[in-house]
C-alpha cells in the first residue's frame, strides 16, 4: 500500500515474528502504509537489545520522528523470552481486554514506548499445556471485523505450528497446537524420507492431487499411533514405484495435514457441525487446508489473510492508546 | 570371542549395515571369532565398489587367505541399491529357503564369491507397502534357535526403524515399520522441540521414569492424529515448568515408543494374547521397550541380542553352502 500523507496516522503496529518484521501505519482501523523487513527476532542486525532497537529504527525511524506522539504496539515472538522484552502469557479464558491489561512495555531507544502484547497459555490439570504468541492478536483482528464469530467459533491458523482455537463469548477458551508444518520441513530436510524427494527446485507443476489425497486417505483411516508407520510409507511408496519421486512430498503433506485434521475435527467441544470454522493464514496454505477439509466433509465458513494489523488496532484500543480517536472494541 | 585356531571354520558371515560391519567366523552354528569395523556402507574407506572390496579385505583378508574355500555370506544394507550389489526383495510370505533361492552373488576381489541375502517386501493392494533388509536374517536366526516360535509369533525389532513382524508357519507373512528412533533423533536435533533439551552430555543419571511414563500415558490415551499435538507438549511441558529440561527427552522417548506400541499392539492379526511376542535388539533399548510394553499390560516372551550370525548360518545352510558340514535348517 502506498503512503497517503494526507491522513494522520493514529497507530504504529508491529507484527514481529521469528523470521520477519512487518510495520503498519494505521488510521481508523485501516492500514495506510506498510513496510516489511527480514529482521525477525532470529535474524536481527545485531545481537541482543541493540538488534531490536536498530531493527525498529530501520523500519520505522522516519515515521516516529515525523509523528513523535504516535502510539506503538507490537505482537509476536518479540514478546517471548528470546524477544525484546518478555510479555508473560495470559491464561485461558483470554479476552483482548486481558491482553491489554497484562501488556509489557519497552523503551524503543527513539523515545517511544512500545506496548508488547502477551501470548496466551492453556494450562489445565491433567491435560497438556499449550501456548500461542502472535495468533491471539490475529484472532483479535478476526473477531473485531466479524463480531458474529465471537459468540462461538473454531479458528484454525495453519502453519509451522498450526493452532486450533475455540472461541466462546469473545474469549479464547481452549486451543491445541499441531507441529504439522515443522514436521514436514524437518522430515523432508533431515530424515530418510527426504532422500527420495527431489529438490523443490526440480519439481515442476502443482500439487499431485492423487498423492496428496492418498496421504489424506491414510490419515482418515488411521488408528491411534499409526503416524510413524504411515510416514515410512513416504519411502516405501517411492521404493516400490507406486508414487513417482515428484509426488512423494505431496503424499507426506497430505498425510501430515490429514492427521492434524482428524485430531482437530474430533477435538472435544469443537462441535463443528454447530459452529463456524474460520481459517486465518497464508492464502496458498489455507487453500491446501480448505481442500483437505472438504475431503474430510468439513465446510469452512471463511478464509482470512493476515488479520494482525486489525488485531493490533483492537489491542491498542483495549489498552486505551486510541482514546482520542476512533476506539477499538474491547 | 577370542580366536580358537583348533576349530576349522565353516562359514564367514558378514552383518553389513549402514553404519557398521561385523564379521563372524562360524562352526557348527557357533561364532568362533568376531571382528567389527566402522565401514558401514555409508562409511566406506573409498567410494563405490572399491570401497566395499577394501573394507572386506581389511576385516577378513587374512581369514580368506588362510581358508580360501570358506563360504562367505552377507546381509543388511550391503544388498541395497546403495550397497555392493543389489539383492532384490523377496515378497511376503517369505521363508529362509526363498531368501536363499533368490540370493545375489558378488566377486570379492580376493577370489571369493559373497552370497548376499535379499531383503523382504510386503506389498498388498490397498495397503502401504513395507520393506526390511537385515531384519529377515535376524529373524531367521531367532527361529533357528527357537523353532517353537515358527508356527506363530510376533517379532519386534526396535530401533531407528522399528519392525513389527508376524510369523506364521515359518514365514514372514506381514510386517510394519515405525520411524520411532529416527523421529526421536531428527526432532531432538533439528526441531523446536530440541531447543529446550539439554545436550546429552549434560544429562546425568538414568531415565526420568515419571516423564517417560507421562509420554507413555499420553500415547495410550491418544486418539487418531494426535501425535503432532502431543509432540508439541515436549515444548510446553518445559515452558510451563511441569517437566525439568533434563526430563523432556524421556517424555519425547516415551511418547514416541508409546505411539508405536499402541499401533503395533492393535495391528490386525497380531492377536498378541495368543502368540508369543519376541524382541530382538540392542539390550538397553529392548529394556526400554519391555518396560513400555509392561506399562501397556503386554508381556514379552523373550528378549534376544543380535541373532544375525545364527541367521546367516541358517541362510547359508538353506543355500547349501554348508553341505559338507552341519546343515542349517531350511
Amino acid at each position: 500500500m502506498s503512503s497517503t500523507p494526507d491522513i494522520v496516522p493514529q497507530l504504529l503496529a508491529l507484527d514481529w515474528g521469528t523470521s520477519s518484521l512487518r510495520a503498519f501505519l494505521m488510521h481508523d482501523g485501516q492500514v495506510i502504509d506498510t513496510r516489511h523487513s527480514a529482521h525477525g527476532i532470529q535474524h536481527l542486525p545485531l545481537p541482543g537489545r541493540a538488534g531490536f532497537e536498530q531493527a525498529f529504527a530501520a523500519i520505522a525511524g522516519d515515521w516516529v520522528r515525523h509523528w513523535p506522539q504516535l502510539p506503538v504496539v507490537a505482537s509476536g515472538m518479540v514478546g517471548s523470552a528470546q524477544g525484546w522484552r518478555e510479555a508473560p502469557y495470559v491464561r485461558c479464558p483470554a479476552t483482548v481486554k486481558a491482553l491489554a491489561e497484562q501488556n509489557t512495555t519497552v523503551a524503543s531507544g527513539l523515545g517511544q514506548e512500545i506496548l508488547i502484547a502477551p501470548g496466551v497459555l492453556y494450562d489445565e490439570p491433567g491435560e497438556l499445556p499449550d501456548v500461542m504468541r502472535g495468533e491471539e492478536i490475529q484472532i483479535a483482528g478476526a473477531l473485531l471485523q466479524n463480531p458474529q464469530w465471537s459468540e462461538r467459533s473454531c479458528i484454525l491458523l495453519p502453519g509451522t505450528h498450526s493452532k486450533w482455537v475455540q472461541i466462546e463469548d469473545g474469549k479464547i477458551v481452549r486451543f491445541a497446537t499441531y507441529l504439522t508444518g515443522e514436521l514436514f520441513a524437518v522430515l523432508s530436510a533431515h530424515s530418510i524420507l527426504g532422500r527420495l524427494l527431489p529438490a523443490a527446485s526440480e519439481v515442476k507443476g502443482g500439487t499431485d492431487v492423487a498423492a496428496f489425497e492418498l496421504g489424506l486417505a491414510n490419515a482418515r483411516r488411521s488408528g491411534p499411533g499409526e503416524l510413524s508407520h504411515q510416514l515410512f510409507g513416504t519411502r516405501t511408496l517411492g521404493l516400490t514405484g507406486r508414487l513417482a519421486p515428484a509426488a512423494l512430498a505431496d503424499y507426506l503433506s497430505g498425510l501430515l495435514i490429514g492427521h492434524e485434521l482428524v485430531s482437530g475435527l474430533s477435538g472435544a467441544g469443537n462441535e463443528l457441525a454447530a459452529v463456524p470454522l474460520v481459517m486465518i493464514g497464508e492464502p496458498s496454505l489455507c487453500q491446501r487446508y480448505v481442500r483437505s477439509l472438504e475431503y474430510m466433509d468439513q465446510a469452512v465458513s471463511a478464509v482470512l489473510d493476515n488479520t494482525a494489523p486489525v488485531g493490533l488496532w483492537n489491542f491498542a484500543g483495549a489498552a486505551r492508546l486510541l482514546a482520542r480517536s476512533t476506539p477499538g472494541t474491547e
